[in-house]
């Protein structure tokens, strides 16, 4: 994959973690079906999707958990809202200094929710709108992600957790 | 690691995840350094961090990122929110129904944040209070983490994204 195009003022790791990364390993727990392909105008994040939704609210949004990590679905219903965690497969993971088009000036990339990250994790914060446990298909309001991106974790949000203390 | 008990009511993988994973491979960015010991007793959560931070202002949390990531961290500053991913190296990964000290019935491990997952990634949103950047180091407000936890990644908390759409 580095092959892509690095944009003046991009700076690239001397290593590429797609290749020598091996401190842990993942296990891919599901699939995201979703309305986006690469090749299309694809929305760059959640608030892009949601004005998306407003124009076109058929536009449907779905998790499909593999068959042994069903019955950990226990517990979540419709109304629910869950952290989606999303394994961003197609990302090159090198580039620490990043020029999105949307920018003016270069920016370190933990600045950035960008796929292209040392683990191209993705993290969306959805409501759960019907769950089929036996299935293991969950409809969810919104998602991110390429169709057919890797699912690797789901967390209940949970407010008094999740939210951040008042600044000092 | 397997040797730890089973709850009543919990229910276990056929296989474990530690030993069959190899769908994706992380790279550590590096390390957490909190007050908090597997062997002593741990706060849960961040609300209950927060509430011990309420009791003992003086315990300091730290990100120590590693050299070649360094350059990601420009534009990151005191004041701004970060989810913080850690890799919570070491619990079990094969417990799929959870008894959980806490609730009174077993629950599905996807509506619990138990570090005992098929890919066991925590997430904390914390705020930045320090930062140097030359040494990779980040005091921030409050992490739930044992001491020396791997860090995978760091992502902007931005809040026209990070919000959930109303209810419908």
């Amino acid at each position: 994959m580095l092959e892509n195009p690095i944009r003046e003022g991009e700076v690239a790791l001397s290593f590429d973690p797609a290749e020598t990364a091996d401190d842990a390993r993942l296990v891919f727990i599901g699939r995201a079906f979703t309305p986006w392909r690469p090749e299309r105008d694809c929305p760059r994040n959640m608030r892009q999707v949601r004005e998306r939704l407003a124009e076109a609210p058929e536009l449907a949004f779905q998790l499909q958990i593999d068959a042994p990590f069903r019955p950990g679905l226990k517990d979540i219903a419709p109304g629910k809202a869950i952290f989606v965690l999303m394994w961003m497969s197609s990302a090159r993971r090198d580039l620490i200094i990043q020029a999105p088009k949307h920018r003016e000036t270069p920016a370190g990339l933990f600045s950035l929710r960008s796929p292209v990250r040392p683990n191209p994790i993705g993290l969306s914060l959805v409501r759960v709108k019907d769950i089929d446990h036996g299935a293991g298909r969950i409809a969810v309001d919104a998602l991110d992600c390429f169709d057919g991106t890797p699912i690797i974790d789901l967390k209940p949000y949970i407010e008094t957790v999740d939210r951040l203390a008042e600044e000092a």
